[in-house]
């Protein structure tokens, strides 16, 4: 799905993680943007560790040129709320589950933000969503962009009607 | 904050719930729009009572101009995901709160989406938080909104600035 | 048990599932139908990815000669209500079980309808006894389904009975 | 809606509960039965305060021509599992609402039944829905039921297509 | 742990369980009994599969020369209420952990009786704390029983203390 | 009920709790000996405000003539815990609701009691039931108290018989 | 407990909340310190409204003589952490109750941070306990508070000695 | 990170654990004093098992030169709490994970302490951070300290600044 392509390399989606051990569920959201041709930024930010790091990206973000911001967190999971009170730009929060509290703690300390400052959270670990929501504002300014969704939604379809013969096959098999 | 109007009738907002109960929770969203100066459109469709009516709504909305919906359901919440599934506009969802489960049954049928189709989670009855995120979103191509937002994230802060000296008040006044 | 069989090819239960990773789960749905005689047909459709085939499906269902619909999805999990919101045939919603949240969403999600769209809710993954309900729910107008059923019982409190023995046969075995 | 009547005093749903403290929300399951003409009957029957007049209960439900089964519980709430260990009859568990642990435990004891043995569980409270559901049941060997419940669905549509008129007019009430 | 043995072979203490899974959590009580010189018998009654042979086991449990049943079960779990519905010796419960929803079922099932019948219930998994709770409930009419218990006591905090040594060797091996 | 009275004022049963206000809970437990002809003795004594003398009261019970411990707490609620530590008491744990955690935390702080010490726990807010686990206790070894219990379980019976009756009266005053 | 008496002004204690909503809970830790002679300062800081002046209260909470911070906050309960990430003081984090997932959203998000930044985390709404952990810490190197803290230990085992006359009295009166 | 020494082998920091088997988390705790130049004690104390072991060990706590004290436990996980209730140094206090109930039982039994006795909680598992709240509380009367902390976390922010680097690599490797 490459039928797309910003001819610039500033990225229009920052992508940021508390910690490199998200990378393998955030990494999604790198390929998401990838897949729909939109240059991503991807960064270890932490709202804990280098908090200065954190204001500098967010107020920065807009003037970098940055659309959308996808952070992804857990446990505490702070990063996504204090990144969304140091900037106007939609900010997209990526629960990441641990065993411990089955990412519930991730979940709440994303979502149940005060009024005034939105987060707009996907679900446990569901940063190929993050990037697909990301796209799906991106889109309403950008035709080809919306055609790309519409195109894939039809793929998503399709991919599913072909799994019913897969499971019937499986089942015949059995027997 | 009226600084911004739109000139046409045409809603850019649309604002849906599964119930009237919901109402009061939701006329917030309908309150934010206003005071941005976003035309909004507020409507009851149920994904359990009136889904045909619902899949009319969602399948047209592009057309009818509409950028960013705001579902909120409550308990099974199967509204913001279904409206999702049949449009690509972004779909931003609010959990509604009841005492049986605490409003965790609404938020994990929100925000718990399969990957492919994203719903943007706000907090529990956070019907303002959906709407400012759709400003947010809109404000991505509309200077005056972008410049609408940072004035009130100003005007929030200054209130929450001036609690310091109330609560200070009260607590003398107590001894 | 295959004293009885229903001598067409036509499906009295619709198994449906919202992915085929659910099918590892969902064939024990298949399998007691067979035990008892009764013609199936398990299909993935989404009520997410492909929303309109499950219109098709669901509006089709009683001149398609469905007697009673099988559901099964996890997360967000919308298929058992959705389906059951566009037919007035009984609707048996199996609940899939993941690691996040432990299968909270999925229960709540399917068991927490609004009133007016029941679905008949059985437990986390459990297919094989959405299968027996829809048994028990066809016995009422078959007596010979119904005598299969009461011999199923008996069958099931014998296996159990024969577990005693085993048990403390693995206990004498240790000491 | 009384255009059914079965002109026999004859119930083919029965109606228990473990405590009449329960009655508030399990008479909505009379209610709706009265409302599609169906015969019912309400007991109070503890599984753990009369558990042999439980069972007397259950091993007599298919001969005294019962054909459905709702039982309404709370807490501990073995009421509609241990009925659904000794009838084939189709059983509808509601699970009743406890502000301690909300409802979890009704919900979790209801639903979680081993293999082999089903109970049907419907929302916390919902008394209404199980009724619905054994209407649906009832209806696929009724075609007078079947008509009758097109209609009512019809009616749950038409009543929630009103209330987008009813929200409107308070939200402009208030401005 | 041998200093003590009921010369007749009459158990007093009965275990059961639902399911023979549960062995494997169950036969800790069996060797707790053991350990105390109590004579035990261990069988498999399910509420639900066998809820007649359950009856007949409950009832006759007085006269069988039983003083105390543990009752291990999962899921709905509704094995200890129902026995102890039928009974007035005290029966302790034990809840048995399974992935879906971490024991919360089994938990909360057993746990929450309704006033008038109680069930004694112990921790998840935690068979061998059943069988203790028997034995401080035998002993509280044989003294040489509390002496044993005593005595236990006295071992378990022995054994505890040794483990101080046996961390802090641990440590050091490791610098 | 009062068939049954122990002319000696010393305390058979010790009902303790952490916090006055638990008292409008726990009294139940007094109530509930006091129809037994159960001589008990309630205190108020923190495993955290005042250890040392819960300390005392655990280390002496046995010589003070109690035979079982009734200890309810809330929150943390380590009372029961700890004064099973110190008595081969059998210690029963009642669970008291509070709004934060639903009850969730006192209940998990008074079941999971590691191997070795167990607490035998009964439902939130149930010190009913906790005095009904102490009469089956004291009843294996005193046969005027088992008949009680057996009369009493005949009268819980009998009164719920009489709901039915109550509550189809009810329905038909409404119809 | 006035018998010490900090002369200077300088507060030792920085309380500050995300919202003046919180003060009716967070008033309790002014309170605490004032009866221990401590000066404190209450202050309205929100991490999402006021990020940037939270920066410099946590960055200047050294030089400024701060010896604690106590942050209360519900929801997303960002305060604490993002405090804890801007100073090396001990930073103490009150869970503030809302009804809404009652505090466990609160409490996970303060409790559950990363490796690296501790909040001292105390139960929910329990802002006593913050400001008497707060002493606890102040008192290892001053003495006259640890007195203090002895004698405050003292006189809440006396208040909960007079407790067992008060309740005993309540019994009898019913009587 | 070895810049600073006390030269006595007097613990100021004694940590313990109600079971050896939580030896493999509380051990972090160790590391981070040692990392410190902190002298620690580990030892196995249970508040269930020894509980008069503990008593020792709490009212003496003070004379023996401890300044804080770090205790980890499980389940019911009572050991922080009465340590608490017996001394008034800080407590810290550490949930160890368990899969049931993933660690819920451990954090509410801790944390939820009674107005009165607070202690101090960290994040299941957490006992590095225990430790480090523990340096923190040391640092505040001593000066090396606060220098030593003030290096840490500028090197925690290093190391997390690091990770951009590593994960962009890891990313461009797979493309």
């Amino acid at each position: 799905m490459t039928q797309k392509k910003t001819d610039t390399n500033r990225p229009t989606v920052g992508i940021i993680m508390g910690s490199d051990s998200d990378f393998d569920i955030m990494k999604e959201a790198v390929l998401v943007c990838d897949e729909f041709g939109i240059a991503s930024e991807i960064s270890v930010i932490s709202a804990h560790r280098t908090p200065h790091d954190l204001e500098a990206y967010a107020t920065s973000a807009i003037e970098r040129g940055l659309k959308v911001i996808i952070a992804g967190a857990g446990g505490a999971a702070h990063l996504p709320g204090v990144t969304a009170a140091m900037t106007v730009l939609p900010v997209i929060g990526v629960p990441i589950f641990s065993k411990k509290l089955n990412g519930q703690d991730s979940l709440y300390s994303i979502v149940q933000m005060p009024a005034g400052i939105p987060v707009a959270t996907v679900g446990i670990d569901n940063a190929r969503n993050a990037a697909l929501l990301a796209v799906q504002i991106l889109a309403l300014s950008d035709e080809a962009l919306m055609a790309a969704l519409l195109e894939f939604r039809k793929k998503l379809a399709d991919a599913s009607r072909q799994k019913t013969a897969k499971i019937r096959e499986k089942l015949h098999a059995k027997s």
